[in-house]
């Protein structure tokens, strides 16, 4: 009965979610993962001055539907204005935002094979239909993206820079070079959640006025503030302005835009962060090299390790690892589904891998054999 | 540029507020409010518990996106199922996966002429059609709301019992009862956002398997969590399920979740704040009474003060308030707007208010003269 009152795109969408929680994992399993690697949160943590401002928040209070603070501080940094900035409940709530402002039943989105999956659900979502283009290596295809976009005159074309999840990065002012073949009715849609842990010359070089991109960023990833749901969208004030036709506007938790405020205000802490990231990518790497496996050079807070072979022995060695207490994930799509990704890790929790990477290898051999 | 490629209703819709923040009000006038009594949240707070249990969260962790230990918790209190439950960003953020998922284009939906605007920014935002029957006196009026839904064959028709921003309620019996008129075709959108401070009685006593109607429920009321961001739609499971298709998976806070679970497990606290709303009712309505305005009985943690004049007078009242830095707020739409209305507050903001009405009486009537 019910199912009949829903609108028939509502009828036609599957119950689904973009990725299995580890908690979901942890109950059918019946006991919690000793190493949370799966989900590329910053093991590290916030700013103890995040911790701090969170605790402090009076939570009994709305939060500031225009997180003005929170933006007028981004603005600083970035150089540009806060009508540059849309502050929202994580990189996928803007996304949800911006695919319902552009995105009717029938519109067409450029993306790639295999990236990111939450972007992909939220075009389903909206009623529109999905183009992909391959990898280029391991890489995404900027080129073949814009490409696409040009072919089936898409409303949207999503990249990701640093990608996930295969942590390859392409210089910036490549991505810059290629938007010239960017059709003039499609919008970029730069994902650059991780761009704080890439070399120097990653982020775009445009300016916030460009009408033809806007840039995601998030608190979730270096800023170690995964649960407290914070990302900004930038782009052109008149994109910007778009999304107070739709938004949740009091949908900011308070104490998590006071984090965010106070994270982004101790960039000590995010270079101390930044230094772990790296030092942990090199363990992790040096764990896959150690056991015959080729890791990905990272522009991330993870590793993505070829496991050599195709993508059922990658599943087995993931399974392997989950079943030895860690959490970790793998490519959704051959051939990047060959490979697992590991999310950086504290030496604790790198010490489990090293200890169990071999043994689940070996059971991946003996399935295969 | 950016407009020409947003979908037909995107381009249609305004870049609008339902309620225009406090902290907005604040930065316009260059001075902090003295007294935030305008948005109904809950001055006395939270469980203790659910701060420390905030504080104590592991915030670089992505919250669970089932919120089971939050939904299983809701479930013993209820006497339901998890499976009745979807936990979400608020009422506000439930309302709008509602919304979605049951109205397109042209579809038709009933609410009462100067009910909650949220529900209206969602409808309006799917390309719903909103048709409203007044209040009857100061209560919404269940029959005409049904009797209407009939008429134009409404997907939804929202009730909020007890009602804001009128603060009246109907017995939850008598809106069962008005239910065997709901056509069958309509979804009852009842939002009991504030039941906990009403008398015994007032939530529907009707099964959680009813088909007919989804009730919506919040922390940010009585349990005095409105800065964490943690509704809960309560329904027959189909419906619940279908939540599934849309929402963002992962937008719930962290700290949030663990926060609203310690809430929920006081409820002596709860019962404390109850006991304080209701002393702060009577101190708001003893002050309304010295002015010789009167007050609505209120099952809600507010109270509404009928000016005994036109709009352009209460209007003239509020302004009066705020400019003595009362964040206060009143409704929107003629008859209820001859009222203003004030959220309970500590003895120390009622204190200001008891100072600032007969000033701003005196204020309004010099306007009107």
């Amino acid at each position: 009965m019910t199912h009949a009152r829903l609108t028939p795109l509502a009828q036609s969408l599957p119950a689904t979610v973009p990725f299995v929680g580890p908690e979901t994992q942890e109950r059918a399993q019946g006991a919690p993962f000793k190493a949370r690697l799966g989900a590329n949160e910053n093991v590290f943590g916030p700013s103890p001055k995040a911790i701090t401002a969170m605790a402090q928040a009076d939570t009994w209070m709305y939060g500031d539907p225009e997180s003005a603070d929170l933006r007028a501080a981004l603005a600083a940094q970035h150089g540009c204005t806060p009508a540059h900035i849309m502050v929202g409940e994580g990189i996928d709530g803007l996304l949800g935002y911006l695919v319902r402002l552009m995105v009717g039943a029938g519109d067409t989105v450029v993306t790639s094979a295999g990236a990111y999956p939450t972007f992909n659900y939220h075009v389903a979502g909206f009623g529109g239909v999905l183009h992909t283009v391959p990898y280029a290596g391991d890489h995404e295809d900027p080129k073949a993206l814009f490409a696409k976009a040009a072919e089936v005159d898409a409303k949207l074309v999503y990249l990701a820079n640093p990608d996930n999840p295969m942590g390859s990065c392409h210089p910036g002012a490549d991505i810059a070079a290629a938007m010239d073949d960017l059709p003039a009715g499609t919008l970029l849609v730069l994902d650059e959640a991780y761009v704080e842990c890439a070399p120097e010359g990653t982020a775009l070089p445009l300016g916030w006025d460009d009408p033809r991109v806007v840039r995601m960023r998030t608190f979730s990833k270096v800023y170690g503030l995964a649960g407290a749901r914070v990302g900004y969208a930038m782009g052109a004030p008149d994109l910007i302005e778009a999304f107070h036709k739709v938004r949740n506007h009091f949908g900011m938790n308070r104490a998590a835009q006071a984090g965010a405020l106070a994270a982004l205000e101790d960039q000590s802490h995010l270079h101390k962060v930044q230094g772990q990231i790296a030092a942990s990518r090199n363990r992790i790497a040096q764990i896959a090299t150690d056991n015959g496996l080729t890791p990905l050079p990272s522009a991330t807070n993870f590793v993505t390790i070829d496991c050599g072979h195709d993508g059922p022995f990658a599943k087995a060695v993931l399974d392997g690892l989950i079943a030895r207490g860690l959490f970790v994930r793998m490519p959704f799509v051959a051939p990047q589904n060959r490979c697992i990704r590991i999310s950086c890790g504290t030496d604790a929790m790198l010490d489990l891998l090293a200890t169990a990477l071999p043994e689940a290898l070996g059971d991946a051999a003996r399935t295969e054999s």
